[in-house]
């Protein structure tokens, strides 16, 4: 008896987005997905905040026709999503009826799967983005961030995925965005969900940081996960997530399989082993990184405190703000670091560290200690939420944060209706929703049309062969001012 | 109830072999040895061939002098080395009185454990080196080298453990130096062996290349490995080891433990990152590469091929050679394609390509066809056995090589007396017995102290420099010839 365990591909959205900085191009993708959709997989995640940001940011492209050519090329697959529920893909809460727009229009314009989350896994922050989906007969997949912390258990995570099938998801993910999840909770959590709520589709999201995380898939699949992620071996590993045809092999000889065309994965791994190079220059450094496990705190937030420390002629005190992480963490009632809440706390604690313990608190951190962010597993300290009250002029709240927001659509119908080069479509009052200080550039300049931020093969070879045993070669034609003779010239050289 | 898994530390021997072609300097390494010692390895691999022949080729290192510096550094530490059984370091079988030797004497100079393996899994190529070990009152590991094909079973690698016991090892090496270890054999035979022999010592060592083979451990384990090998994360994945910062985090929570010492290891590792910059010139691209498990192909062992392929103006065939291997290896009685088998197998390969089937055989080809290498598990092709009587002019044979052997010692003894610088020591016999090409140039420049090929701190700078931002920056003086008012001028151009 073989069971068959489903694959969501993440290449073409989180793997370029965790090695090389979300700018690979739509073109760079396009040759790539006749083999992707006919490759067997479960889903093929293409769309998210960050993919949708670095369009109009830094390519010039524009994130509806990217999912409207990915519905194109991808006839018989499930496209995929991250959706950041109530804060959609911006950085603060919508309005529900933003939600519900946004969600219609991603359904209308080839969207199958919807990965909905909550930084905090307050599930009220995932409920109308839930609905929406639903609304729109679409796959409404609720999300439970893994954290290592005293108050985060098995339980409290089983107990989350009831909240999260209670609301109509129908299919739980378990996404470790850190490489947290190690290989006996991968598979107590997942047993335990299967345990408590019968068979229900549990999808697990793994980065491979630490190294142990294919381990950890194992694990879970033994458990009775039904699908998890992984990215084609040319685009895998360090920040990014373990490679397909290592899970494909991983399998073999199990009672498990994964069913994905071994000649399809070969020919989706040489495209973008091919593609890569273009982007070096935006490459993440990290192989392998176990520190998070002692230190808990994500490579990419202590790289974040350190530049802040810098900043500040104060980069030798980086351990003192390692060591604060922790408690500003529990009197934020242990929120798992992950964007914003990890540039929230981490900031506070650079904050603490240099100025004493609370005596400034940001904006943010006052709302996060305030419930504007939601509900976290811990009460919060009330004396630090005294302080917040105080210095923020504002209200501690219980209720769903939207719960205080009124109404925006027609505002933002009517103020990206006045910038230069709105076409008019909702899908643009969303663009500038959700990222209002760049979609006004981006409408500018978008009949330019996409800019690809990678090096062309000259480019490469030039600088090849630049750095190739000859470092001092003059590969270009270069102007110098030339003492000869005791009279100045200007000389051109370039190499015969 | 937790098991403790004790660990084998591979970073001064094979993960360097592995990932920065074996030419780490002894003064790169010795800063770690005091943590290394206090980690609570089971044991330290710190020698064997490739890093002796490296020493004497490229470092003017004295292998010797290096396995006493390490057993002065490591006090607390069992010393592991790799021993290729009847071929000891070198490529050919020696006389068992030099193997006899060489065993003493490494123990002698340090050595605990020795394991001991034959490329063909022949256990006659093993039997004296094992013996030896035992004289000297060291710890005898037999191996098992592990591979696919039709003719390998589980069943196959349980009766060679016996096999191996039988010759009197005190634990097994299952080796799988081509990463093609997957989950389910590694449990399979380790729980065979187990079920079959008793609680016997079972030592696993996988390379990573594959990215599947942490899980391989992991599974491994469950069945009741005692000891894995791996290597500190700043030089781990790849072509070499899984990160030994990972296996500890893939144990918590579970039955298992390792209880090695995370401070010590984090130093380790910093001491390691420091230093692997200094060889990025001999640096392997490989990050992941499961095509093995298609092709039966080990990488190494492929790019040999192209470039023979291209020496002879035949760098498109490369495929035809590719269905080659299987039909050459199943001639041969299915060897492992491990050192030599791989690069005898590779050859034959190519040679029958392009000038038709067994044509022109190579000399090893005919050796291993006519049993001069040992044994296979398979039957050798009894039509090619005779093409190889023919070609070589040799008669097949049945007996272990190394019996056809007159002895030898003397005769090395005298010979290496000749060289100008050499000692006088009997390792100097075993350094020109090993590596008779290599020695007298080794023994001549000996007094002139060890060479460090990596990179300064300075050196590194300027390249850095050279490449980052302004690839076509002048660093040096470099001399143009310049046309000017229709005069050429020699002109030397410098950065002010």
């Amino acid at each position: 008896m073989t069971r068959t365990i489903g694959v969501t591909e993440v290449v073409l959205r989180d793997a370029h987005q965790s090695l090389i900085a979300i700018r690979m191009a739509m073109e760079d993708m396009v040759g790539a997905c006749e083999d992707i959709d006919q490759a067997g997989y479960w889903s093929v995640e293409c769309w998210g905040g960050a993919t949708y940001d670095a369009c109009i940011r830094y390519l010039n492209e524009d994130p509806w026709e990217r999912l409207r050519t990915f519905r194109k090329l991808l006839p018989n697959s499930k496209l995929q999503m991250l959706l950041r529920g109530q804060n959609l893909l911006g950085y603060r809460h919508y309005e529900d009826m933003v939600v519900d727009k946004f969600v219609e229009k991603s359904a209308e314009n080839g969207m199958d799967v919807f990965r909905v989350f909550d930084a905090l896994n307050d599930p009220r922050n995932m409920a109308q983005a839930m609905a929406a989906v639903k609304k729109a007969g679409k796959h409404a997949q609720g999300t439970i961030c893994y954290t290592i912390s005293p108050l985060h258990t098995t339980e409290g995570y089983i107990k989350l995925a009831g909240q999260l099938l209670d609301m109509g998801a129908e299919s739980i993910a378990l996404k470790d965005m850190a490489a947290l999840l190690q290989p006996q909770p991968a598979y107590d959590i997942v047993k335990g969900i299967k345990d408590t709520y019968g068979d229900v589709q549990i999808n697990v999201h793994c980065h491979a940081t630490t190294g142990v995380t294919l381990v950890s898939l194992m694990k879970a699949i033994e458990a009775g996960a039904d699908v998890v992620d992984t990215s084609i071996s040319s685009m895998s590993l360090g920040p990014g997530h373990n490679p397909t045809e290592s899970l494909v092999a991983m399998l073999e000889g199990t009672e498990y399989t994964t069913n994905l065309d071994p000649a399809r994965l070969i020919k989706i791994r040489d495209h973008f082993a091919a593609v890569r190079p273009k982007y070096k220059a935006f490459e993440s450094a990290t192989l392998v990184d176990t520190d998070i496990f002692s230190s808990q705190i994500p490579g990419g937030m202590l790289s974040n405190m350190e530049s802040q420390l810098k900043q500040q002629g104060a980069g030798d005190r980086i351990k003192e703000v390692m060591e604060e992480v922790p408690l500003v963490k529990a009197d934020a009632g242990h929120p798992p670091l992950v964007t914003p809440s990890s540039q929230i706390v981490g900031t506070q604690a650079v904050f603490n560290v240099l100025m004493g313990r609370y005596k400034v608190m940001t904006g943010e951190f006052a709302d996060l200690m305030l419930g504007y962010y939601g509900e976290c597993i811990g009460e919060r300290n009330p004396e630090v939420v005294e302080i917040a009250h105080q210095q923020a002029k504002k209200e501690p709240i219980t209720v769903r944060p939207a719960d205080l927001l009124t109404p925006e659509w027609d505002t933002l119908v009517s103020d990206a209706g006045k910038l230069e080069g709105d076409n008019g479509s909702d899908e643009d009052v969303l663009t500038y929703a959700m990222f209002p200080s760049v979609a006004p550039g981006f409408f500018k300049t978008r009949d330019e049309g996409p800019k690809n931020v990678g090096k062309t093969p000259e480019q490469l070879d030039k600088e090849k062969e630049a750095t190739s045993g000859n470092s001092q070669a003059v590969t270009g034609p270069i102007t110098y001012k030339v003492s000869l003779g005791g009279r100045d010239h200007s000389v051109t050289v370039e190499r015969a």
